[in-house]
């Protein structure tokens, strides 16, 4: 069974139940390695950022090369939480270094929930020795489900590669937007790499996948991706072949558990993979390719069913991509549904067969260059509205 | 009562049944004056555009100053048709101008409706000389209601201005966004005014009412806001203070007509009025509200009505306007709910009772500079969701 972060060697994980969240599911993890590990790290973009972002950076910056542990809670996400909120990460990290006898700018801090409520200081420090007892080789899997939130199943996945293994863990499910780190990840893996090697296949393996997905347009203060490797399986990265080999096999975990973000997207019922092809080039593409995922209209449809090819056109129209319509082609499923400017003499029958399932596809075609990409992301839908109408009640 | 686009003297105007709407509800719509307008017009910026959009485009250009009616159906929109939708919208005007007694350059052409289907044209060709028999000084009602799509109810509003009045009506409920004409409106006035200075003011009064207010941040294909002036009460526009004034009261026509768009949304349950203040400039500011507007998680908390304050904030942050957290400001109703990077002590009940009536107001002060602008849209609901999941259906 893959456990994610402790799948690669030399890495341990717990989650326990520290009542940040008031059903007693588990809410808070801690991912620890064996040795010093390389850390790179990716953050949000937004203006308004979340303690423990505001905190990671600086450490990260200072000693990318002596990480040890990730505490990670869900239940609060201590953003717009002033000083106070700071400090409270601060403590958080230090009395995970006490429990395993680290030091405190050894440790990385995550938080997801509610948005202006200070973190029940006195529940974390009696979870955190807790948690850093729990410890297991086998711990990956509870940690993925004390970082839940609204994600209705935890996202775990790794790959071993010849001599080394990458896993990883991440939770989102609303406030999910491509442009940085779009939720909270922690990957893990046992290769050896320098700090500089880490961080450029990590960007690159990043706008490949998780950069690639959107719920629902909105970006989160607190989304984070940390990727730890502790170099437990003596394999270094160095040669330019080798590289590539490990930005693909990182590229590979992150896409996959980016695509298990959107399957578990709020009130989610359909997964849809967007294609955008023959653009001028793959920016371009992959703002047309957003406009579409992102259309409340589209998505609308796509959730009733409705094969409404229109809304996928004219989303592509007001991209800020200068498309022609004249030029453009666009199939749902293999149905053909629109060329030179008009529908095709489609079935409907047939387009409406391809939004049927729980998986579509769209690809549009603008013929224009030679650059595509492929962006993935779900439907909108009652139970969407359901869930954030009351998210903090 | 007020009849909008009949309101000023010397239009006639009339709404009839040809079909169109498998309902049988009025669909065809027809305007027209005695005598030769002046006209200004704004179209969608979106690149795919329906071909009544491309043909009024060409029509205004050449031809600014003798415009005489304007022929607008619901029920299908003639965008993504093609060489062969344009001949339709092209015989479309001819088949008015022949009803009217007038050239077919003197007609301008709206519609509205599902994207992708050509016209009957049989339909239209049958109830356009059924409209021009039945204009009426007292039309304007009847051709609001032919221009409705999901529309719950018709959108009229006049003003009269000492000498001269102006009236209009407009139609929309998805697809609005700010950003250039987002629905289709048709203003009259019998006021006598230049081309280039009738442009002018529509510009302005546009960029203050129909740019301020979005639905679901999708922008159509076939937006059209049409400005027309008859002359016939005499007053000419042209000294400085006549066109203030003048564009003052075409502003307070369009800003009322915007917001019963907003209070008309599809599936909304609330009103919202977002005030920005404070702000470096006036771009600033509606970028920052825009961001707010658009975010379906702020829209939801809004349409539930939880103030989870902190989604405002969130969405200011990732607006792309350098906001300053600790500097922000935010109140819900008269309840400030966010200071210095935190949340006020402000009770609960409160904050909730600010969201419990139709009316919702929410400002952010960003404590930056002086600038302000006020936005208007309306909560995102299930109702949005099960009228746009099977709209052609």
């Amino acid at each position: 069974m893959q456990t994610g972060v402790t799948t690669p060697k030399g890495f341990r994980a717990s989650g326990v139940a520290c009542g940040l969240k008031k059903t007693g599911d588990l809410d808070l993890a801690l991912v620890a390695s064996d040795s010093d590990c390389v850390c790179a790290a990716m953050f949000t973009t937004n203006r308004v950022q979340a303690a423990p972002v505001l905190y990671d950076k600086e450490v990260v910056a200072k000693n990318p090369s002596t990480i040890r542990a990730v505490i990670a809670n869900s239940g609060c996400a201590n953003a717009c939480t002033g000083d106070a909120g700071f400090s409270d990460t601060c403590a958080t990290a230090e009395a995970t270094a006490n429990a395993l006898g680290i030091r405190a700018d050894q440790v990385l801090v995550l938080s997801t929930g509610v948005i202006g409520q200070r973190l029940p200081m006195e529940k974390l420090q009696a979870g955190i020795p807790q948690a850093a007892k729990n410890l297991s080789p086998h711990g990956g899997s509870d940690a993925s489900h004390a970082i839940m939130t609204t994600d209705t199943k935890p996202k775990v996945f790794a790959i071993s590669h010849q001599q080394y293994t990458i896993g990883g863990m991440c939770k989102g499910a609303g406030m999910i937007h491509p442009n940085m780190a779009t939720m909270l990840a922690v990957i893990t893996t046992d290769a050896k790499i320098a700090p500089n090697l880490l961080d450029q296949t990590l960007r690159s393996a990043v706008s490949k996948s998780f950069n690639r997905i959107s719920v629902d347009g909105d970006m989160s203060t607190n989304d984070t991706i940390l990727l730890l490797a502790n170099g437990a399986s003596d394999k270094e990265i160095k040669e330019i072949e080798e590289l590539r080999e490990f930005e693909d096999t990182l590229s590979k975990v992150c896409t996959n558990l980016a695509k298990q973000l959107v399957r578990d997207g709020e009130g989610s019922t359909k997964f849809v993979e967007i294609a955008i092809t023959s653009a001028h080039d793959e920016a371009e593409a992959v703002r047309v390719a957003k406009a579409i995922a992102n259309s409340p209209l589209t998505k609308t449809a796509i959730y009733g069913g409705d094969a409404n090819w229109g809304r996928v056109v004219c989303a592509a129209g007001y991209s800020g991509v200068e498309v022609e319509p004249a030029k453009m082609k666009l199939w749902f499923g293999d149905v053909n549904v629109f060329a030179n400017g008009m529908p095709t003499n489609f079935d409907e029958a047939d387009s409406t067969a391809a939004l049927a399932g729980n998986e579509v596809f769209i690809r549009l075609d603008l013929g224009q260059g030679d650059a595509s990409t492929t962006v993935w992301t779900c439907d909108l839908s009652h139970e969407y509205v359901t869930i954030n109408g009351k998210y903090r009640t």
